[in-house]
């Protein structure tokens, strides 16, 4: 069944609800001898998801929830939400405000809603399929892109390429304007929004995708893998995103390489 | 003479004006047809700069200034304004919050008085030497890095290294638990406010980097150069932030390597 006001609304409560639960452990103190799983960004991860599935499960307790921290919990109906409470670990634990609260709705695994949500400086992209994206409840549209030596490119670290998706990137790299480094989901949203042109980026999980996509796709642009196919539940990780769509070959020949 | 409150309270108006002069230019949409010069970066770069000269002249006319936009406009007194309007272009491009205004104030070729402004999310590091940095009007302070593999080390972009540089750079990459891309002067706040240990870059300018000596060390950090020498208006750009001074030692020898 396509995607409701009632499925949107829960939506948004469920990002209020994690963002609510996450704001007191941004730049809060670390204790010395804290370990590792009490660090704030521990903390804040698990309090985010325990928030949004206190939610799920009393209100949709026929949909399967996977979520990064507390793992999958089956449902009975063809709908899975898909949540990652922040993505952007390593912004969040250096006190920089551009980490997000990732959820997806799948539908049969296809990703059908997604929400990219920024508690502390309050701003929230919102992707529905058939929709119209919207930042912070206005329209959102990508821009568009005429050639690749005009693009601004976005990748959170090529250190998280391995050496073959790397020499892909580099190659990407070399045929655009300019590349924007770090940013991790909130660079997605600038997409949506027309300040970035593309964002090429693998290992990803499904946590860390399928939000986007919808956001992307609703805003103008389009996502695919590396091999130019659309996202869902079981993608590898090697994801691109595209402002202007005219311009996935390009990015897609200007990657191709041996490995790909 | 020492930095008095009506120097700070000046530098303070200086960074709002820019700051308001900017405001405009952000996520501002880029004519297809305009040219480079007419980008909304580089009018905000201009807006913001003469929104502070036009100040400085009216109340300082005896002081130097040392624009990025600019140039240099020769003083009669001891004291120079070293202005970036906006640094982190790249992060201002892509619609990413986390770039910000410097200022500093040099007496003798040394920089007294820093501030680092992000005029969107409305936040600001104030540094004068022998005084305690203030960010957003409270007192901020680095935090104890006992150990560097304790360490979140930020850079904006490995890219921006020479090949000896970057070398150095992966010498100490290694050893820190955690390395953080983007970010530009906004790295160097997170330093004061102890979110963040380390940051290290090379070819930044003196209007780069004057700014952040005095927020960075009014805050219990340390910075200096790749030698370990205290930075000045003759410095080469290779510079060092740590929160723990007591860690200078170590990021030093650790970035130990022909060239260096």
């Amino acid at each position: 069944m396509p995607v409701s006001q009632t499925d949107i609304a829960l939506a948004e409560r469920l990002a209020a609800a994690a963002g609510a639960a996450i704001r007191p452990y941004f730049r809060a103190e670390h204790g010395v001898e804290a370990k590792d799983d009490q660090s704030p960004v521990t903390l804040a991860d698990r309090a985010g998801e325990e928030a949004i599935r206190k939610l799920l499960i009393a209100e949709r307790p026929m949909d399967g929830i996977i979520g990064e921290e507390f793992g999958v919990r089956e449902g009975t109906s063809n709908r899975q939400w898909v949540l990652d409470p922040i993505d952007g670990t390593r912004a969040f634990i250096a006190g920089r405000p551009v980490f997000g609260t990732l959820i997806a709705l799948l539908e049969d695994g296809w990703p059908v809603l997604g929400i990219i949500d920024q508690p502390i400086i309050g701003e929230r992209w919102l992707g529905v399929t058939g929709r119209k994206t919207l930042f912070n409840g206005k329209p959102a549209s990508t821009r568009i892109c005429r050639e690749l030596k005009d693009a601004i490119l976005g990748t959170t670290s090529p250190a998280l390429f391995d050496d073959n998706q790397l020499h892909a990137f580099e190659h990407l790299d070399a045929k655009v304007m300019s590349t924007v480094l770090g940013g991790d989901c909130y660079n997605y949203g600038c997409v949506a929004s027309g300040w970035l042109d593309i964002v090429v980026e693998a290992g990803l999980k499904l946590h860390d995708f399928a939000a986007l996509v919808p956001v992307i796709e609703g805003a103008g642009g389009r996502m695919c893998d590396w091999q130019g196919d659309p996202l869902h539940a079981g993608s590898k990780g090697e994801v691109i995103a595209a402002g202007d769509p005219a311009r996935i070959d390009d990015i897609l020949e200007a990657m191709a390489c041996e490995g790909h």
